[in-house]
């Protein structure tokens, strides 16, 4: 069966963790970089893939069947955890429900917190902006709680949590309280240094 | 083997979502009612189940073992959702993976939003508050091309990604050019009158 996997996005949060996703399984796919700077988001061709203009995108091709073409980072992450039963996702369903949970509380409690106060940017909503900013911190710091007993953000073993925690927690490193945080640091240091993360954080940076 | 399910939570949209998808599955359990008002979610007691202090939180209990306890309404869902085979989530990984993209379509780009924006709520930042609920508006319209050629929001299959999308569409029922959304419009009466659904709106009910 000839197939090809590709996934287009750019140097966002939420296309290095896709790409973290995919290298983490271990699947062969061919980075397609969209330059956001110059509108290619918004350009026909892409909007055929994805109508709403966001990386990134994956497209799944085959000898002979439609393209499957997959948006939504988190969804592309959980479709590439399928790809290898167990390694991104425990088996168990309470493992696996304890992943997903902490995977969540980044998704939705960080991450959206954050990319909210940031569709403030630019504007004279500073007040707003530092709200939202202050709170999505605030929230991650409780993390640190998720080491207590384990080496990852959910248990023993790397998952889709660690995956969904890491680019956030890259993303405002000069504005967390480390010495407080000696777990959350320990396992950031970690986590930087997997190949996989490496590669997934080289694959759309242009420079 | 003796076991219990309780759903800790109130009358919000996360809870609703969480219990609507335990009575779709057809699980049995204890509605567990948090006075939000009198700050029972800060106490002692809810605090040890939840140090964040959110509503809802799924306890199953079972003889001789340490209960077992999940936050975050979505892991909540999916965890449901793992119950019954096939029943929310398909088991094919593509169909799946497509019921998982519209979910988190909503989770992330809507829900999360209208979060955000609330959480602005009773400030000054009128101006911010509202450019984030304008822009969770204008995506949740974009749902109406889910049905081009289906029932549900993700197939033709009821899924985890109508049970996301129902409970934000109708916390904004007032607000929606219903007569620019045929689709969702149709959609919407029929996931309402889902006995699941309406069980799913009551259980935290107290009025």
């Amino acid at each position: 069966m000839d197939s090809t996997v590709e996934l287009y996005g750019a140097q966002t949060g939420n296309c290095i963790r896709a790409a973290i996703a995919l290298e983490e399984v271990g699947l062969s796919y061919t980075p397609k970089l969209i330059d956001l700077s110059s509108g290619a988001h918004q350009g026909t061709d892409y909007l055929a893939l994805n109508p709403l203009g966001k990386v990134p995108v994956l497209v799944e091709k085959e000898e002979g069947r439609e393209p499957f073409v997959l948006t939504q980072s988190n969804a592309i992450i959980l479709h590439a955890a399928g790809k290898v039963a167990g390694r991104l996702l425990p088996e168990n369903d309470r493992e696996r429900a304890i992943v997903l949970e902490r995977f969540f509380f980044f998704v939705t409690d960080v991450i959206a917190v954050s990319h909210a106060a940031f569709s403030l940017r630019g504007s004279n909503m500073q007040e707003a902006q530092t709200i939202l900013t202050d709170r999505m911190l605030a929230t991650l710091e409780t993390a640190e709680r998720y080491f207590d007993r384990d080496e990852f953000i959910a248990g023993r073993a790397f998952s889709v949590a660690d995956i969904a925690g890491f680019t956030i927690t890259l993303s405002v490193k000069s504005e967390l309280p480390w010495p407080k945080l000696p777990n959350l640091s320990r396992w950031f240091a970690q986590i930087e240094a997997r190949p996989a993360v490496q590669r997934g954080l080289q694959v759309f940076n242009k420079t």
